[in-house]
């Protein structure tokens, strides 16, 4: 069981880049290429594959499968479906980001029968969004997170605990739980607000720690936000300003030195 | 009504961020991550949805629709028409880019199509495909307008008049009319056109321009042309080259400085 | 007939300047801005256009198709059938680039249906996708080649030779053959592996050299990796890793001196 000791990203990555594992990726027209070079930069390979015809064949070739319904429509919401049953089937993690829900009753709808249809592993949303799957009140303006009522600890573990998921909540801090324990992350920038798709990133490269620490996924999570988060330090520090951060912030994963990551990432038990 | 004097982008960006309007944008796969950061780096909030079954909804939650034809199919021109027509209904500001109007059959009657099914508030294209919706003779090479015949600010009046709009032909110097008053915007660098999407971008801008100055489309439209093209000279005065320029530029719009845009927006009275 | 001597990428790119083709893309949402930048920044047009509604109509506006596998859907799938037969009919060249086949059967029946279909001009790919195509074993991870048995060359020829196409192997060293003549490019730089998309730019960019060098398909594949790999070498020697390298090589790319690359090129015949 996950213990705050036992968070070690240093390791995972040592691990992830040795193994490369292969993420498949279904997720939105925006971030296909910025979640891609995310998930390349950290030392993974990203797959990007969602027709019905090939996405089932495309998961057992994968090592965690990462869904992300950012632009949907019925094709792609078909072979979510199909995807996430496939990798249930074959016990490979499955990390979702449920962008919009709250905004309109089809995302919403949809991330509901993703969590009911697949063993959902990791679910990583912003308050508004994991909020509205709990079904607590937030206000989602779009896919932004305006405000979600209470502490994001406690709705990370009350989503872990209702929907049977490891729950990342991201936000100024991010907070993990597996529906017991809670882990609180603070690394990261406030630039990676002002870059559309610093989330979707996010989830993809949870779904690539995963796949690099299968059997714990709520170690795996809190690694995941971590290491983004010290990347993100990293690319801030050369940054002037979005665009310049957003170049950064690939140099940054790929540099990202397992050997000091463990000492510069915030992650406590709450 | 909208004189010289009353063009002041430094309010209406001022207000823009401080209202943070959410631009629903039905756009293209080329660009539309670019389209996302240019609108968040402005200020405001961008949300994708292109989805028959949602766009309805979303539009109810946006301040501006934009609508971009850069990479049609038909579910796309279906939702387009639904979500114009739902943004009709509410009375919110509509800004369409019929990119490539003119290269193809498909593209000049999707965007006739549109701007006979909705309200379109500004129409923001190059003077090849303003020129083809106008129905004067132009050569378009797929999405660059190659050549139009004519002065672009006729054609800017022309197509004020003519289609009912705010029309923004774009090109070395920017033309914004009404139909009526016609207003030049001379800012702008020669490398926007080294980069793919600068001129979508600039539609986006003009949406969430239009959002944060409701009721006076064409101010609003030579306001966003004015701030996107002061963002272009800062951006150039740092950049190498179109990669570092593209990336410049998200940090040039969110540099924008709202107390001295008006000054160096060069907008005169034609 | 092509020969070491009559590779000259400074002319073709003189001339391709000058001439500015149209290179229509049917390629995937994950490369999309990229390629089309990329296409942009070396001195052609681009246009990106998928529906049936429309292609055969781009595709006569063109002066080179490029056909990228990367994100199918039957939809698509439809559209790069009907474009490469519009193409074919006219005799522009094609260009194939076959991505992730052997990692799944859809694409690679994909691969098969376009090279029956249409009179392909050149294929890219990498080694485990071009060894999948001729029927050699291969290993594909997802879309990145990670053993393909024996020598790049020599499947080059084979694929050449078999497929009746002209065949373009990239990797650490690229190779192309028209059956016969085999060619070794040694331009590139070990950051190209980093950024996701940078192969389907070397097939975007093939496309434009196609256009500007009709008729001698082995002399402008060769040409558009050496001319590619040179851009690449500029950006690595500016870059601090993958995202910085990513928009340098934009740049690099607009600065390609026609007049040096004759002599950086470093192609022979094997």
């Amino acid at each position: 069981m996950t213990t705050q000791s036992s968070v070690a990203p240093g390791d995972t990555l040592r691990r992830l880049r040795d193994q490369k594992p292969l993420v498949h990726q279904i997720t939105n027209y925006v971030v296909m290429n910025e979640t891609a070079n995310a998930t390349l930069a950290l030392g993974a390979l990203p797959v990007m594959a969602h027709a019905r015809e090939e996405v089932e064949e495309m998961v057992a070739l994968a090592r965690a499968l990462v869904i992300n319904i950012g632009t949907l429509s019925p094709p792609w919401v078909d072979a979510m479906l199909l995807a996430g049953k496939a990798a249930t089937e074959r016990g490979i993690p499955i990390v979702v980001d449920p962008v919009g829900a709250g905004a309109t009753r089809y995302r919403t709808d949809t991330a509901r029968r993703l969590l009911d249809a697949a063993d959902v592993t990791i679910l990583r949303g912003n308050a508004g969004e994991i909020a509205t799957l709990v079904g607590v009140e937030a206000e989602v303006r779009g896919v932004e997170s305006i405000a979600a009522a209470g502490d994001p600890g406690d709705l990370a573990r009350e989503a872990g605990r209702t929907l049977g998921v490891v729950a990342a909540v991201t936000g100024p801090v991010d907070h993990v739980s597996d529906g017991e324990l809670v882990l609180a992350i603070e690394n990261g920038d406030a630039l990676l607000g002002t870059v559309s798709g610093t989330g979707c990133m996010s989830t993809s490269i949870t779904g690539a720690f995963a796949a690099a620490r299968p059997g714990d996924p709520l170690a795996a999570a809190a690694e995941a936000l971590a290491a983004f988060g010290v990347a993100a330090e990293d690319a801030a520090a050369v940054a002037h300003g979005p665009g310049t951060f957003h170049a950064a912030l690939y140099d940054a994963l790929f540099d990202l030195d397992p050997d000091t990551l463990d000492e510069r990432a915030r992650v406590a038990v709450v």
